[in-house]
């Protein structure tokens, strides 16, 4: 048995939601493994970011999405709006900013405005933080048309998101 | 340590969304595969399905839907749109088509309109296109009341879908 | 290979959404199996239950829920309802009732107002009841802020539920 875990790091653009597209990467993760059957992982260590299994969509608008994640991100922008101001929603409230700024001091969230992601927790939640797929042959399941992204919902902050990717099998 | 995958040859109806109860199917091949103890992924491999856990409900309508389906339908056409036409949504554009029409030709799509599935696209996204149920003594763990079901969004296209079952254990 | 199945006790309130935060107890289990390198799959068995993997949010409200919960309740009474009264959504038909109260009588469900949790079904398969973690160096790999969550839709019945949590791995 085989198991194989590997890390992704990411840049995230910190001005919009940023899409990753890894078919490549975690096909080549499942190669190198040398599993013929087993079982996939793709997962997201983060609490602002997911993992989906989408069609590409050949075309893109001038802000660099493809078709299909602008219609996403309309999706999301209609059900969770971006969180533009401290009360918009109740998360994140005075103690959590609180907590932010000084005990999590040097690690993370160097300002207060950057907490501002409560949009972001909450699309996490609702298309979840991981994916699993199927390797039969030696080959990831997915069709013709099938890819994998790693969505950073979180637009306040430019950083390295890490994916994790996992392989279980023979 | 036993890996068992197996796939579901599943039709769809074409002209609305098509839900398959499989849970007898996903049994069986738990069962078949000898494994005592381990986890049974339930795996799309198509970007317009889901798999979702759910109770089965006693009542059907004129359609043929359970009523938990009829809900979850109508909650959908309330969140997502059926696409009925272009540029209702971004995807597919231009590009997209031609590709689908000219590319992949001979394979899939082979009507323009049958690429107005963007609503399947998202609804597929939202809800995950993979399931996890624990093995127990034999036995998935799904309770008195829990069914598996697989679901084609598509509304386009009467075709065969694939659904992919893998059980990992001792 | 190793294989550790153990299920979590978790009483719900019986009168709102009950958020059950049981990172600790996940990471007992992961350490207790002695895994090094696996993946811990973190399972409802019930149908109107989720898991969802989130942020911590330091502030609560009067009624003891965490701001982000709070955040997620209230998009989730947007999206989908309290179900309140009969007719409200068409689960749970008359069929259903009479199933409910007369077969699996002394089993499930006493009373037939307890059946009206639809919004708990729905809300269940639109974040699904399974997330799946990373361990490596035989920890969970969920950030410095990452908190699991298992989470009762159903506002109708004080009762114990089972959460089922996995691990595999060597």
């Amino acid at each position: 048995m085989i198991i194989e875990t590997k890390t992704l790091n990411l840049e995230s653009d910190g001005n919009k939601v940023t899409y990753h597209e890894i078919t490549d990467e975690v096909r080549e993760i499942v190669k190198q493994s040398g599993v013929k059957e087993g079982l996939c992982t793709v997962v997201s260590p983060h609490t602002t970011c997911s993992v989906i299994f989408e069609e590409l969509s050949y075309d893109k608008n001038f802000r660099g999405y493809e078709y299909l994640q602008q219609d996403l991100n309309e999706l999301m922008d209609q059900l969770i709006p971006k969180c533009e101001v401290e009360g918009q929603y109740h998360h994140p409230g005075p103690e959590h900013i609180r907590v932010g700024l000084e005990e999590f001091k040097g690690k993370i969230s160097p300002e207060a405005y950057t907490m501002l992601n409560t949009d972001a927790h909450l699309r996490s939640s609702l298309l979840g933080t991981s994916e699993s797929f199927i390797i039969e042959n030696g080959e990831l399941q997915i069709g013709l048309v099938g890819y994998i992204y790693f969505i950073d919902w979180d637009q306040n902050r430019k950083r390295t998101r890490n994916c994790k990717v996992q392989v279980i099998g023979k």
